[in-house]
């Protein structure tokens, strides 16, 4: 198993799923690190996404411990205080200064934090954290999502190397356009604070604001990054933070796609690209509104080659384009030329296209060079299942 | 029955649909009817929405025509021939000018419609138009729909009556923020095009504009209103404009709720209102934001208290709000006060609320004077299994 040096990370159950599932995670880094954040853009924060953006300035962190099972938010003044109370218990236990530590939660809004459970649980979470406790984390993070979520990336710089682990969970209330879900990745690499942040923020654009499951955002949405320098390498150089960024991309983008893959009720992972009109930004709003679409995604789902619905989408996304221009492929399939159908053949062989788990749909509008991908997945009768249920 | 002086309409099958149900509609006005009509602002626009756009230029027409089972949209040049051919159809059969008839597709995109059985099935149809007919015409442009749709209105200007009669079809693809759907009105008051203009703005503005099913919005909406004069009741001072105003947005403020009440696979009516922010446009934002939350429906159709989604729906609208001062109301029952839940006492009433068929959902952000209000419906299973499925 791959190691990232000087961190240990852990999960338990602290009695906050009523499935007796792990929901308490820590990770832990031996010595203070350089640290980065990304967080909702929604004007309803959570109390620890109010907490972290505090403790984000300072940019130096030794834990982040994070619950499933309640969100802590819409909780008002005990909600704040709940928050604060989960990093005191990680401080005192380890010694280190309270605002080194980090705080998140993901699952129902509203309800007030069972804290002592929480505070009861923290010695033995800190105690059972190791090297090798990632997956236990990934686990103790999971809400509605069937799987763990982690992924492991060495990097080099000359001789020195390094590694990035990241975890992430995800399934409902995601979209582009903000940070995303909770997503935490621990790096030995030896690099300042204001490279973290940028890598942070140029990986997130490319991976989490990349992605749409049911176009929610949430209210507790976070992205963690930290650093503690004890591998040999030192990101310095143009080329080393470029060399890292890639180490971190691709662990971001590998979580992106595992948490769409795992989307609510998700079947299909589907990428939906766009070009051919005048700027980046038209083909993203394109590309974001089909991918948002809810008759685009029950008809993913229904494997039905129904591309009206994707030329309606385009034609609704407030970007000024002509239809009699767009050509729509799904994968190497033909299925609209100059705004109008190929035919029943080219129907016919979209539709296998349609059976496969993973493909592209492409949306060539022929007006400009600008250019914009987003992966979705398909709207199913599971995502409906599982979110009228979700509290009960 | 009451009938609209002058008008007949009928519907009858003519093998555009696969189960042989009606699917061509006809609504004749004896003599040169003055015209309004709003559209689609979708960028990709169909064939007889092209079409009509045209033609209401001179404010006069004599007969619409309308088919269900076939959008007639991405259909290219043989698209607009088709539309054309339509009208030329009804206007042969009825002696009267091809520009004075206009017409209506809805259905699947993208394939070639079937004219030539419209053009056979269309000298039946006039046959069989008469007075009594408006509800034959409400069954031929159904889709998914599950009833016919149609309201009379009865209104008085001075001794002299009038008569509103309106046919609606929706079902899903249908958003605010547009014309939507089709809904054919016609009225034997005396107006000229230009009150009619502004009397179908208005009242499009306060139904079709206010409801919102799945957020797709149709390449093919199209709402329009014939007024033949034939009644002795002559719109002329202000104070008759209002009240032939308050006949036309009670039938289309009807026919609004009777479209969300029959969305795809919808088991609930809800109004979201929200007051006491900035400006209407804001309350809009908010509103819009809320009744088109994928999470927000699936707990509607869970009759599921979860007013963290509704909050956190309101926090990512784009809306500058302090969630600390919102309330949440499910009709009498308070939810959520500043933005903290109210208990479980609050929620077990709540519940029995999202338990009836019908109900309203208020935010009170007590941050300003503008409110708003969208009639939204729930995301059922059905809804996926219907939209899965809808082309085959």
């Amino acid at each position: 198993m791959i190691k990232c040096k000087g961190f240990r990370a852990a999960g338990v159950a602290s009695g906050l799923k009523k499935n007796g599932g792990k929901d308490l995670g820590i990770l832990i880094s031996e010595v203070p690190a350089n640290v980065a954040g990304v967080f909702t853009r929604n004007r309803v924060q959570a109390a620890p996404v109010i907490l972290d953006r505090e403790r984000i300035q300072s940019g130096v962190g030794r834990a982040i411990i994070v619950n499933s099972g309640n969100a802590n938010c819409c909780t008002g003044a005990k909600g704040l205080r709940d928050a604060e109370k989960m990093t005191a218990g990680v401080a005192a236990r380890l010694d280190i200064d309270n605002d080194q530590v980090f705080a998140a939660s993901t699952g129902v809004i509203g309800k007030p934090l069972p804290i002592e459970k929480i505070e009861t649980a923290i010695p033995g979470l800190i105690d059972a954290a190791d090297a090798d406790g990632f997956k236990d984390l990934a686990e103790a993070i999971m809400t509605t999502d069937t799987v763990p979520k982690m992924v492991t990336e060495e990097g080099r710089l000359g001789k020195d190397r390094f590694t990035v682990i990241g975890v992430a969970k995800g399934a409902g209330m995601i979209r582009p356009d903000m940070a995303t879900m909770l997503c935490f990745v621990c790096t030995d690499v030896n690099a300042s604070p204001g490279v973290l942040k940028t890598a942070l923020s140029a990986a997130t654009e490319r991976s989490m604001n990349r992605i749409s499951i049911d176009g929610d955002t949430s209210t507790n949405d976070t992205v963690l990054l930290m650093a503690n320098g004890l591998s040999s390498a030192v990101v310095r150089s143009a080329d080393e933070q470029n060399i890292f960024q890639k180490s971190l991309d691709a662990v971001l983008i590998q979580l992106a796609r595992m948490l769409v893959k795992d989307g609510a009720g998700a079947t299909k992972l589907v990428e939906i690209a766009v070009q051919g009109v005048a700027t980046d930004a038209d083909a993203d709003q394109i590309a974001d509104t089909i991918a948002h679409s809810s008759l685009v995604k029950t008809a993913l789902f229904g494997e039905d080659a129904n591309w009206g619905r994707i030329i309606a989408a385009a034609g609704r996304s407030g970007v000024a384009i002509d239809p009699n221009k767009i050509d729509i492929r799904f994968n190497q399939i033909g299925i609209v030329k100059n705004g109008v159908g190929c035919g029943r053949d080219a129907e016919v062989l979209a539709t296998e296209v349609l059976k496969q788990a993973e493909y592209t749909i492409l949306l060539d509008c022929h007006q400009g060079e600008g250019t914009a991908s987003v992966l979705t997945c398909d709207f199913s009768v599971d995502y409906v299942n599982i979110n009228a249920d979700y509290r009960s």
